[in-house]
């Protein structure tokens, strides 16, 4: 990767970068991004920055492709490479959570029903556990009317980041969904297994007919997403050995 | 590839066709055809043209098995090679549309369900948000009575192309469907997309019991569509790295 | 492969047996057979024989496994190879059924469900269209009881060609089903599509909401399987393409 | 693999683990476990004291990652290698069943809706006819409360054996499942076949509506369950021809 240019708060060290470009061929490989999607960290050194890819498709990336944004969204060290419209959701989730150092958006197919109908998602498994929590859903025309759906801009930004409050997703009607966590790492297992668990809920919902289902409770998925911050690195490590970089 | 034979409107430029084959692959590639279904282009020079692959598998279609049809659909420089049975999808819509440059034909087995039962394929995304227009289904049992289910002469086009209407999608009862665009790169994404857009409304139905999906209106699928016709190059360029020519 | 032993009616040409091992590798790769599964063809000289790979999985077959069978099932050059234990499927339906030439059993288990609840398969769309004639469900306990559901001798053989009567297809309860076709390459079309179909089927009954699905009717069935046998071809030599042999 | 420490009980020989890897892989190739998930075997020559990996993505798993294990699950050749947390559950088994030989724990999506819903897996086919003898599920809550919903220790492992019971199959509410053979490969088989028959019976219930299914019963099970025994070879033949080791 280029050095960042000087307006960037600081140098970010390759070993500290190693793991976002594989962290974004992951995602592909697991089929939880296609052409569309994608993952960012924030700066290990300047919490008032954020790193992410210029517009490419995720399977794609690769170290040279990371540029440096500030939490307005802007490229720092772009030099005439383009940016993915939708960075705003980044950077307003940075700027609303601290505790947030990394986000993933993604348009996985098993996610989206979860935000065109009036069923919440639940934790079906301690893998997912962290969704135990709660997942609240953004409707962008409630604010903004008929749109063409994507978070073009920071007010749209800052109104996703808004509904997610202190959740660690959020899911977009018409669009796809965000996982965070507060590593890399746990913002791709997040994102993974949120795919998963909408899959295991579409076939639970549809074998108990709509009664009920045993999902973990907000407790279990405390306690279960606990073990997931270090135990997940066994899955991690399977994935990174899988994908380029 | 041959050149055209003199009956043929224009010479093609190789560059010009570079993209036709991988478009075959590429569908097959995401699982939208298999071995059957196609894809032409109107010629770019010559508008009372198409280009299309001879009949073969669309994973095995190279440069060479293009060849050049009027809107007739008949074969300018086949030299004995077999065209498609059902190349009148094509012609027929090229007649009917001057604003479509490009056709797809598919069976993909997630889209057909919606040719089979009342239930109004919707956009679930906005990558899929050309469907919000409005999703036609053919029965060419109306106009035919009981058939191959082909469409495998002029008249049998003329009314397919009839029910499409203005719209860019058509679906077949009993067979398959047909997605349009104003190039080639956009009429294979809405076809990938249209196949990921049944998926979602196949989980969206049942996890919501038939209760109403809240899909994309018309406005917003008339914005999303927008903006798909240039951001979607990434998914094309994407697609293309991974199949040949 | 080693010439048939004397006791065989006819030495088999390799150029008539070149398709029989793929076919079974093009079965498990389309996903019709896993570790289980086998294809027969009739031999081509001598209706009194057919032919058919040792007891092994279909995705390992090669030309040096194929045995010869007379129509009890009794192979007639195993040289100390196994056979399947459920050879008498084949067996047994062509002597019920002079008119077959090769025979698919299956497992694959999309279609095992139509053998389990009182829901007709039928064909949702041209490629399927053999499906259109109807689709009788053999169950092994009416008529044996208590038993390892297997075919594992003449007179249950016997018992499931006579339920499939003049169909080209029968489904076996908790088991899975047998294909069958005028030539080896019309069987494994119809094996594979058989797959395809029972999954558009559970797609249309779960949208429609169990409403009447608009499948081919018996002539639409006839007349488009007539176009398969010829036209599927061009899915035969994709698959071909694809498998050792 | 290094010898066993002398605290072990006996040296196992190359031979006897020659499939222990390999079964890892295999479960990851079949889709039966992801970066979760392990498969044990009790050692061949000391009924107390079994074999597994240490804490490693069962995909990655090599003959050298084995370690031996007493009965109490504590590792007698780690040398500073880790262990699965869950290991309890494989050592509280061994100790419950004298019978049972290897031991799979896995999260196969498709088969967690079972342990959700108040809907009992029933065997669809011959190749999953160990479950005709009946599926309990496991709920970790009703015993420990509010958990991290592992069996991170002896007792929760004993709770989990008693549950089981007679049977070689027991469902973990919102976590996964475990399956146990009296040899490896039949652990292995049928963890493959559970996976399998858990989406066949999803599409049958759907498909029936929640009509009965005429699923095998325990005598048919009992009978179909011998011939895999032997006759399941055949598909571990191939399977271990597809991975490493």
């Amino acid at each position: 990767m280029n050095s960042p240019t000087p307006r960037s708060g600081r140098r970010v060290e390759p070993a500290q970068l190693a793991d976002l470009a594989p962290a974004s061929r992951i995602l592909a490989a697991q089929g939880v991004v296609d052409g569309f999607g994608h993952v960012s960290m924030r700066h290990p050194a300047a919490p008032d920055r954020y790193l992410m890819a210029r517009s490419i498709a995720p399977a794609l990336v690769t170290p040279g492709d990371i540029l440096e944004y500030d939490l307005d969204s802007t490229a720092l060290n772009a030099a005439g490479r383009d940016s993915f419209l939708e960075r705003f959701i980044h950077g307003e989730i940075y700027k609303a959570r601290p505790d947030i150092m990394s986000v993933v958006h993604s348009h996985s197919p098993s996610v989206i029903p979860f935000g065109l109908v009036a069923v919440p998602m639940q934790a079906m498994f301690h893998n997912a556990a962290f969704i135990a929590a709660g997942v609240p859903v953004f409707d962008i025309r409630d604010q903004f009317g008929a749109t063409d759906m994507l978070i073009g801009n920071g007010p749209k930004g800052v109104a996703l980041a808004a509904v997610m409050g202190r959740k660690d997703i959020v899911l977009m009607r018409g669009h796809g969904s965000v996982a965070c966590g507060p590593t890399l790492q746990s913002a791709v297992f997040r994102a993974v297994y949120t795919e998963v668990n909408a899959r295991i809920q579409h076939w639970s919902a549809a074998l108990g007919g709509g009664a009920p289902i045993a999902a973990l409770d907000a407790e279990e998925g405390r306690l279960a997403d606990q073990v997931n911050q270090t135990a997940g690195m066994r899955a991690w490590n399977l994935w990174r050995s899988q994908v380029k970089w």
